[in-house]
């Protein structure tokens, strides 16, 4: 019935989702929107906005201690990955890259760490968890 | 370039992944605190709150316009299904477990024709997943 | 401390934001951007992108049953009257002027009917409130 | 149309708002759900929520720039301080009760900065803003 605590390193994680989430969504309605141009090609802008999303419902897996985490985890650093590329791409967005690269990194272990039963989801995960 | 119109199927889709957040978000933070019992036994309400989570992001990344829909939609339907189980389980919470189940289905089709393309997010991944 | 359910003019009004929210989003990463001109003009794009964010947390408090739903509502009403007015001016935006403006005075009349009760948290911050 | 990179100060209150969130919703998704007793009576354990909701969308309204962000750190300053009070009546909880201090202050230094002008919302304070 006692709850594990998070581990230091799925604080660390939720922290990095969290810190992607501010870089993408404020580098997109700030920097993006007044540069223009490249910055505000369709499929980038909306690119930055999924992974403004996706940082942010994975660090609330997390948060909520979720069985599932492992699989939002999974699918941010997929996320990350497309939107540091493209950021990198169109260039003078660093801050942004960094950020989506220590997200992905971070959500790649947690998935790995996590999946290692092979589950996919919430009856295996939950079996494997101290109630 | 040209975005296409959400599909009615889409549109049907948001909803009921809104109207289960709606449903489970809502159940859980009135009905289940106030009955108590099996109702907040942890990991029973944290499902319905993982529930609540995936379907407002699932609906979020349809609404986005988002190529990784068919993931997110993949991932709902089976917190949906097993939150269904859950509440069925306990009882008493029909329209929960109904609004689980339609969405579920929903996201369900939305998933398998998405993936059927090829497209940009969904099938490497699913086909990455362990199933 | 039984719980009230959700009254018909509460649910109608989380439906009402859920729907502003979904127009607002949708329309400013689909038809905004590709569209571009006006409806990329920074000082627009971010109000609508506030109207999403406002509407979706607003939704939230309700369904929540938070006592502080009024205050919520109260903001709600006025970022969705400010978006309504952005976007008709610029035009063809249509579906999303009408949604801002059914949340608007949906969530107005919520704010007020709660707001009469002198209740938890409407009252004390409305009437502190630059007016 | 140049944009003003958010202050040192506001960055410092998106990370209060942030961690707050995290707080709340953690402690009430395990520590409160464990423990039981009065860390679920239902106004306790739904404030915690409230708390987290506003906690989320005050950071999302200071990340996208948005010229509302004072009435929503105004708001969420008033919700941290009920939380905060909850949480040390029922004890235990002291990094929530820290967490919703500094939030509340954050929000309140933010909220009255801005407030300066004695506008409510939208329009004047985007008349204040660099274009």
């Amino acid at each position: 019935m006692h709850h594990t605590p998070a581990s230091a390193e799925m604080t660390a994680c939720i922290q990095a989702c969290l810190d992607c989430y501010r870089h993408c969504q404020h580098t997109a309605l700030t920097h993006c929107l007044e540069v223009g141009g490249e910055h505000i090609e369709p499929s980038h802008f909306r690119l930055m906005m999924d992974c403004a999303e996706i940082c942010r419902s994975s660090a609330a897996m997390m948060i909520n201690g979720s069985p599932y985490h492992a699989d939002t985890c999974r699918l941010c650093a997929q996320i990350c990955r497309d939107c540091a590329e493209s950021c990198r791409a169109i260039g003078d967005m660093d801050e942004c890259v960094r950020a989506c690269e220590l997200c992905a990194e971070s959500c790649e272990a947690m998935a790995a760490q996590t999946g290692k039963s092979g589950s996919h989801a919430g009856s295996e995960l939950s079996a494997a968890r101290p109630q």
